[in-house]
């Protein structure tokens, strides 16, 4: 099969083996996939992957133990995890110390024409939601899960730094549970087209007058935590979501003198997050910016790492 | 009168300019002083601070405005606020943007014969109290504020990094709410001393085998985050003590990656602490490790640069 192959540089490589078939797993025709920043973070060697990335995706399954499923139109939970542990029994799989993850670590991801994932870790997608919705799920349960981490009382202030993609869907899911959001960033004609209303846009320059009880840090960036301490009060809350390779120095006696608290929050829950996507409460696709197909992955990529660069697709469905 | 003054460098003055009576203040003849890590932090540049040092005292009303309070003997909430805003009206006045902070911000502090602070500041001690134990009050209110901020259930597995003497009054305070708690740090004996079976001891080098949900991150130095990133389970909560001049480099995706929540967590309520220390459910005095008189402040300060130095106090009482 093709795929997008990572191994210190990335290539595409069109003699890629197909997935083996696994006890329990799914074999999934990949039909569109998103990079995620996180994508990009791997490519400068983040979690030292190796192999396929790529972990937002639709597809359709191919083969697995479930034959209900096969042939119908899927999304998947990225965290394979071992079933087994406290983690697991705690319903808090994602963090199973075994677990793999899809394009992250130790397991293959979506750039590809196939993946593969333990059948309970697929949703079946209601038909009337698109591709182009739907291969949102994965970035909009992230948000989501911000909410399931830190339950806000509507009409809590709460400011959104970074108008990158994950900030975009952390606006719109923020907005849709009734937030007072207020949006940070660089393109305030993107965000006027993606968030419209649903935000007052403050330029990152803008000087740190007023401050808020909570700050979502999703600049996608090692900066951002420090642009972060600027705007949260004190005894705010600060949801860090970006993960990068590089280590910030970290003023830490400012979080300690201001007890401010800090709360890394990485994937969520799928189901809300397709139910907000069905319901049409969330519509992440004005999002969208170009969409390539796989054998043009390493285009997709460099189009995807310009600055301000929205949603790159890669698209598996001329082969359909 | 005399004092120790800071200034690029520390230096004893024994000429120091006696406060003037300001309108709502005391002014308070102290007794004894205790040095804190913060203090030797502020002598590295930590703060930009000028002045005199000095935040942990006990001493005896000389002049105020409210005459009941003149003659006793009292220790003194650090955080001067302005009482009017939004801050002082929550009753979170340890956070008022325009507060001065005794021997921290803008305030001289109690390394001196007298020292000043607002009337409604100063707690009246129970004349069983020793001034050894009181002098105390206020690293243990700072204990305590874990608690106000994480409420934990009884039992809950806590581990404690470092075992210097804000640590050890965790463990302490810990203890005493019933808390499992773990001790980690470098001078078994000296642990053995001040909390004896109240904590299990284990030396820093052992490889970070078991996780605990609640880390208490009290090793006044930079690189304590680090190491408390080591001990913490996913979704994990480290409660980050240590203000220091340094900004260390912190891995901020390990963070997200394990949903960890990172607490800041500075000053705490003085009336809690008191009550503790009265009833005997915490004794510091074993931490005691010298006194000096305060013409001898200096080399006080060099024994509590010392590592692995316990309290280090100043008394002024041979003038009383």
């Amino acid at each position: 099969m093709q795929a997008l192959y990572f191994d210190r540089r990335l290539e595409y490589r069109p003699d890629y083996p197909d997935p083996e078939p696994v006890e329990g797993e799914a074999i999934v025709r990949v039909r569109l996939a998103g990079i995620c920043n996180t994508d990009l973070e791997i490519k400068k060697g983040y979690m030292g992957f190796q192999g396929v990335p790529g972990h937002e995706f639709v597809g359709r399954v191919e083969s697995g133990p479930d034959a209900d499923l096969v042939g119908r139109r899927v999304v998947g939970e990225i965290n394979a995890a071992c079933g087994q542990c406290e983690w697991c029994h705690r319903g808090l799989g994602r963090h199973c110390p075994r677990r793999t993850v899809l394009g992250i670590l130790g397991r293959d991801g979506a750039f590809a024409d196939y993946l593969q994932l333990p059948a309970g870790n697929l949703f079946v997608l209601p038909d009337d939601l698109d591709d182009e919705a739907a291969v949102f799920v994965e970035p909009v349960a992230a948000a989501v899960e911000i909410l399931e981490q830190i339950p806000l009382e509507p009409a809590t202030p709460v400011l959104v730094l970074g108008d990158g993609k994950l900030g975009l869907l952390a606006v719109l899911v923020l907005a849709a549970f009734g937030m007072d959001v207020t949006l940070v960033g660089r393109h305030p004609e993107r965000a006027e087209r993606v968030v419209g209303a649903r935000a007052r846009f403050k330029k990152e320059a803008a000087p740190a007058g007023d401050r808020f009880p909570v700050v979502v840090e999703a600049t996608g960036n090692s900066k951002g935590f420090a642009l972060a301490q600027r705007w949260i009060e004190p005894r705010g809350t600060i949801i860090l979501k970006s993960t990068t390779a590089e280590q910030p120095a970290v003023n830490l006696a400012l979080t300690v003198i201001d007890e401010v608290t800090v709360v890394g929050s990485r994937c969520g829950p799928f189901r809300p997050a397709l139910s907000l996507l069905s319901q049409g409460k969330v519509d992440p696709r004005p999002l969208i910016e170009a969409c390539y197909a796989l054998d043009r992955g390493l285009e997709a990529f460099v189009r995807a790492e310009t600055r301000g660069s929205g949603k790159v697709l890669i698209s598996m469905k001329a082969g359909d």
